[in-house]
């Protein structure tokens, strides 16, 4: 298992965790003030400068892109609705690509129509159909440009709205199932990436009874990023209360050794959703406390 | 598949849902008022009345216990208090013997600390072998006076504080570990419960991409409990913001179909916490709407 302990070299930050600077413009600046050397931008913040812009800023600071967030969002309430989520998906890997991103992470959907509060279907296993679908579609897309896609299984308590798909055991049966490696080429190409793997945050999987089988079971060609933060106790809100590392329950320094034991060599990306605490702090202490957490609990 | 839409015979009232009422008698009266044959108390409930006026007023009214709420909470700072858990959990099988509860359900507890705010330990393969061998203490007492245990897997936002085991697969392994079923002995007598099962809660579980597979693993041997209320879009409190059957997302006809395939044929019992909206509802109206519910949707 790596030291982080010395240094922040390991250390990116997804640009979510900083909403409270304002723009990317000036999260992007801070974290290269701070010799932060990889983020993960959200979609939104991108388009809100420019992508010409962000890429700008990327090159000037050096910066690495751990992941580009997101893609997804598969399930729809109709056929018009499918479609334009495979095109905005299409939409979504040529940023990642324009950016360099390592993945385009994907957050597949829930329930159609239940993340606007207008749920169509109770069905879950065809809404696991859809997503299965849509990731298959956009894969063929991604291989053609070489952008892998990282699948983050949600937390279940995600399952309605954002994500039906909920444990490292569902995503991987679907990695296998639509992007199936064979021993042989693994062997002869011993460092290539998967075109579709998982992104593992320990928010969404910490409780797993199966986390530690599963994630040797990823193996090194399927884990493509590592999300950190914290569950808090009590947690108060079900999006937007994560916590800093450290300040919950969850151990992450043997999560990210089980992590590593499979191979993954990458940044750990902190990702913070924290509407009451963290989004209103100057992005100085914000960053300061990510390193300092970083190097001490991670 | 039983029918429901013809009348309630089936329906059981876990009395946390209706905390609105006040007193557990004022419950009990109401329930029996709107011909309810079965509810399901609560231990604190109990207590503020006493066991003898509870069963006092049980068998007056002619009811059965679906199952008695709750046991289990094992994981303790120290060994003075998993000693004290084990006592209470003998105290609980007692209370739920006098009142011949078909089961005493056991939420099995969380992180030691968490739930009063203060984490002992992050370490929750640690919490998980605490409680198995909390369910294996308390298993020996509950086996010689004849009171089956229920483990109820809890929603994984409760691994924390509440319950370490959360998934169905999870208590199922347990169930076999601790409780081993022989086929001869299950053949030699077909109607035996298991002194070990579990409890499904809709609630709890629906999200699970193994729940059909795992329902029938169970078979009626485990399958003790059958727990319904609803997941609403969106859900604004991790603990009490729980749906009416029929107003949120779960297809819970369908999960009763797969519980029901596998030979449960118990009650379906109602427990919905919900500070916001059904406790402050007049506990008549509460009840006349479980009844309409039950008919139509579960």
């Amino acid at each position: 298992m790596r030291d982080f302990s010395a240094d922040h070299r390991w250390l990116s930050i997804n640009t979510a965790t900083l909403r409270g600077a304002g723009r990317l413009d000036t999260a992007i600046e801070a974290c290269a003030r701070h010799g932060v050397r990889a983020i993960s931008p959200w979609r939104d913040q991108v388009a809100e400068i420019s992508l010409a812009r962000t890429r700008e800023l990327v090159r000037t600071h050096g910066l690495a892109l751990s992941g580009y967030c997101r893609g997804g969002l598969f399930t729809a309430v109709d056929a018009a609705g499918r479609r334009a989520a495979l095109d905005d998906n299409r939409r979504a890997v040529d940023e990642a690509k324009a950016l360099d991103a390592a993945c385009l992470v994907l957050v597949v959907g829930g329930l159609p129509g239940a993340l606007a509060g207008r749920v169509a279907s109770k069905d879950l296993a065809a809404a696991r159909r859809e997503v299965a679908d849509g990731i298959a579609a956009t894969l063929v897309y991604a291989r053609s440009v070489g952008m892998p896609l990282a699948i983050e299984p949600l937390h279940p308590m995600y399952a309605a709205e954002r994500a039906c798909v909920n444990t490292l055991a569902q995503a991987l049966d679907l990695c296998e199932e639509l992007d199936p490696l064979s021993a042989d080429s693994l062997a002869d190409s011993p460092t290539a990436a998967a075109a579709l793997g998982v992104a593992v945050d320990v928010y969404h999987v910490w409780w797993d009874p199966q986390l530690e089988a599963q994630i040797a079971r990823a193996g090194r060609h399927r884990l493509m990023a590592f999300h950190v933060c914290d569950w808090l106790v009590p947690t108060t809100d079900l999006l937007n209360d994560r916590g800093m590392m450290g300040d919950g329950v969850i151990d992450i320094a043997r999560i990210r050794g089980w992590v590593e034991q499979a191979g993954f060599a990458g940044y750990s990306e902190v990702e913070i959703f924290s509407s009451g605490n963290w989004w209103k702090r100057p992005v100085d202490e914000v960053i300061a406390t990510c390193i300092e957490r970083h190097r001490r609990v991670v």
